[in-house]
């Protein structure tokens, strides 16, 4: 029952299996591949345009490189306060972007509405040279509560950035489980929806170390090679990370492993809602948030069940939580079993 | 007829099994897992003393985060003018000292001389408030010219940068190929030497990208575990790079692939030297430096061969180079196979 | 009715005076010149105490070089939300840090309380490698609001700051009007009471750029000469810098000024006051704080009065500012004369 | 005798005039106000076209701040291996350029060649991703050798560097020295020959603390008051850096002072030679750089010259030093008597 992480999960098979085929003879390093070239066509063709495309091992890799690539070192990038770039990366955005600042946004769900952006944009003091001055917005799909930005709040959010010149990046780390979600392809929830830059995530959705820094204007990615080379981010032998990519975007592999994710999220969901644990946020994606007694929480963890707490600051106001609860993250992913599932809730119930 | 990088050939078929069973059911994420504290360990029994070990996807991260660990910003690193870390690496190291100074020192083959780095240490204007402060002596081991340190030769040069304060840091990307050729242990072949702190490589000796920031003493290690998060080279599905580690270090794999690499460059260097081509500087580990006519070197290529061009600069002043010669660098792998070899030096030797 | 800034005030004469007499013959440059000598040794005198001292030209530049030399990168600087140092200087901090992260706290009147600190090293998430690592709690004296932290006040954060391993700086930028309307000794409203790091503020005091970092322990400052050159902060004609700050600390000119603004910013207070415009926050330096009416606002600008809006933002909860009101601040210097304040007094009271 | 530094020199009398008298009543802070104004006209008069300017409190801040306005952060300076910018700084560019390379070029007489800039452009191995960028030229204007670049030299070296993509930054630092020698006007010695960005240098020319950033396109200084401000060397009480370079640009008193520090140059150097100690290098600027034997240093510092020992390294191959011979380096600044020269050199002659 390991609901602690889609990074505790294994290698899918299919990728495991491109790992090893490729596997054959030598190949150019740093990029010069088939495989890497296979890949940069395959992201065309799934954004429906053409693109600049960059793997590296890691998404705060990807969300650090792309981030500074798209910022003057005086510029702040606004995001959710509880974003996983300001909370859980070390600095690693500040860190590559040469002292950038990045400005935590209230909002429901870990999300940003565009009142809010557009208060934070007008409100605040911005511009030199007193005060650093907006550059990006980061919004993340799916954010850290396990909702996420439709088309039509995407484009609000990026007429408003736009408007005001900035950039709007999307840590897609859990991208694949937001579109699986959706009723919208791949170009609909990104660039024609106004995203200018994608941190697309493959470890999480089930590669072994694979994410992918995607340019909707490829003359954006302009200078990343050295970027990412300077960072220490562009691996020699290149094409296993191209392997795992393009396995992961073969036959919609992507998505099926994101929809069996998202499908044992709702399971768990519903069965702690008839347990009488009521989800705290809408079950978007593959996570599910709910507060459970510490009682519970014991016998759960004493038979195997293995999860983590997750902060009260981020419980909305009107959630009253008992004394003896906590509230917890549960992440479901691609292998995740249905009886693991029936058995945390049976366990939650109290029906075992 | 690879003979362009040991980037360029594939993951060793032990190690590749490795990475396959690790897939096995879920694991803990960065590094919290079993494989990352059995390499842990390991790397104690072969240095034969307690030790502070990162592991990371690239030998860039590993060269520029343990540099950066070990300078203020405003120090100064020696190392060989023609070093990885100041001619290949982007400016990495620079870029995660903070704005450090690597400064380049003279050096047949490739190595720097106790008596240069006396001299640099004496004759240069270091020390604040106006210039750069020498922190760090970085060695490559094997060097880009495919020579080695032997451990008398390390004992001086560390003895020197200890005396002046400085930590003696160790570019080990071929370090399994320079240990090889020596009568060394682990231990001897560093810390014993003096080296303070070692890039461990792994993926040019057989690994698919893995390598390992080794602290000799634990306490300098304190902190690291932020930076590397910090720099985006903190693995989430951490047990997939330890294993292939594990897998490298089990049963002297490491040096068994190192060996056979060294080996193949012994063959093609003494083929090369047969046929009337010389190698410039000895063959120490899996490298042969050699002036080839391009008329040769454009046979080689059309037969299949892929190797690159190396500077002239580099040649010593006695070597003459003929107008219409080239310095080529051919490397030699685990996975060279001896017919590879046979066949370059017979077209070489122009018998076909 | 210069109440803009008190930036926007001269040079103290006594100060002018002594760069003029700075100005004979040679000296030697940055700072190994008699001058610089005698301050530091007056820097020890009037702390009671060692110190390690070093003169800079601005203050972003004496709080960028503290704080950076106090934080590791994957730092967090705890200050109040309000605080200069995260809003006012474009990310100096960040960019000296090496991308540390600043870290707003609330609190009325622009002060942190004990149990806000307190609150937030507890119940935030910190520590490698995922989250940054409180490093150092920065406080403004006088702050942002005008008001002033009291040694009991910084007895009980400091103590707090040191338990949690974390260092105490103070932005003194106004660190004179402060301690002129304390009952204390330099000692005891720094060290005494548990300030680690000091940027000392002459400028806004009456120098014409300088202002002194001082480290109550002398060993802190290792390495800061260097951090300083190398952040073009080392004036070459350096007996230039000391002489005004000199003069500054001779016959207690500095408190003597402070104590002027001090009173004019009470006077002017409570001359509001009368007239119905209740200061916001107490005044305790050479700041008030007050809203006024836009018509008000608009006599006293026609009238030549200078000041600025401040964000309403910073009002506590329970101030109601009506629909054509607007918070605004008035700060007084050693320059400010008595007629400008009763003057403004009498316009904005309706009385001329 | 002082010559040891034009640093050691006082303020010119017009200048010290010029900071008392703009010491009355108030003045908006940071640039706001009418010195600035008039300054920013100035420098567009002087040298015949708009400039964007930027005042600094010191050269290294001018310096390092033009220097990473114009470099990507993997970009590469190259510049002379003496240059001020790379020995004598402790990093400042690396530190503002977020890591740049600062690659030494060698010359005769602190100068670069258009040959050897040539040849390092062609023969080096520059670009992403493994190799950094050359991005920015900089050359001192006067050398570190005291030598000078003529207009035509400057066009040849600047057309190279915009033929290969390169800005072309001169530091100033002695630009009114160089100017005072040549039959060149500003503009002359600046944009018509190609210069990019000039560290315009005020402060050893005479001012107290003032120097200029100055881009001669002046849609490139876009984002530089962010930079100024961040990197805390935007001055608050503006008007008294404004007024020293009003000061120093009045009535050509610029080029007055720097032509009488020449002339003690020239009449310093005449002297030496006259006493068989020839110069090493033309006296082009206010600098002497003469061999003398041990004996007579000893005298002079003895009878209270000040002057500073000179890396013999910088010496030309056919100049062979007697043992007892130090290479020293004499600087002659706007304060030089003429009876300082006189007795340095029958001091020097034995004469006395």
């Amino acid at each position: 029952m390991n609901f602690a992480s889609d990074n505790a999960a294994p290698v899918a098979p299919e990728i495991m299996a491109a790992i090893v085929r490729a596997n054959e003879g030598g190949a150019l390093a740093y990029g010069n591949d088939a495989w890497t070239q296979r890949v940069e066509r395959r992201f065309a063709e799934i954004f429906e345009r053409d693109v600049a495309v960059f793997l590296v091992p890691t998404g705060t890799a990807a969300n650090a490189l792309a981030i500074a690539h798209c910022a003057l070192p005086w510029g702040a990038v606004l995001c959710h306060a509880e974003a996983h770039i300001t909370t859980d990366e070390c600095g690693a955005p500040e860190f590559f972007g040469g002292g950038i600042k990045l400005v935590g946004l209230p909002g429901d769900g870990a999300k940003i509405s565009a009142g809010t952006l557009e208060r934070a944009l007008k409100e605040r003091q911005w511009g030199g040279p007193h005060h650093v001055s907006p550059v990006v917005v980061s919004l993340s799909q799916a954010t850290e509560a396990g909702t996420i930005y439709r088309p039509d709040e995407l484009r609000e959010l990026a007429d408003l950035a736009h408007r005001h010149g900035l950039v709007l990046h999307m840590d897609g780390a859990r991208f694949a489980n937001a579109l699986a979600r959706m009723n919208a392809s791949p170009a609909e929830a990104t660039w024609r929806a106004g995203v200018d830059v994608l941190s697309f995530g493959a470890t999480k959705g089930g590669a072994l170390a694979a994410e992918a820094i995607v340019f909707f204007d490829p003359a954006r990615g302009s200078g990343m090679q050295d970027r990412r080379k300077r960072g220490g981010h562009l691996i020699s032998k290149h094409r296993f990370v191209a392997a795992q990519i393009e396995a992961f975007l073969a036959d919609d592999l992507w998505l099926r492993l994101a929809r069996h994710g998202n499908v044992m999220a709702d399971r768990l969901g519903e069965g702690l809602e008839q347990a009488g644990f009521v989800p705290i946020w809408p079950i978007e994606a593959n996570e599910v948030f709910v507060v459970l007694p510490q009682k519970i929480i014991g016998r759960l963890k004493s038979e195997g069940a293995s999860f983590y707490d997750w902060s009260a600051g981020s419980l909305p106001k009107q959630v009253k939580m008992a004394s003896d609860g906590s509230l917890v993250r549960l992440v479901a992913s691609f292998a995740t079993a249905q009886h693991e599932v029936d058995r945390f809730v049976t366990i939650a119930s109290g029906r075992n």
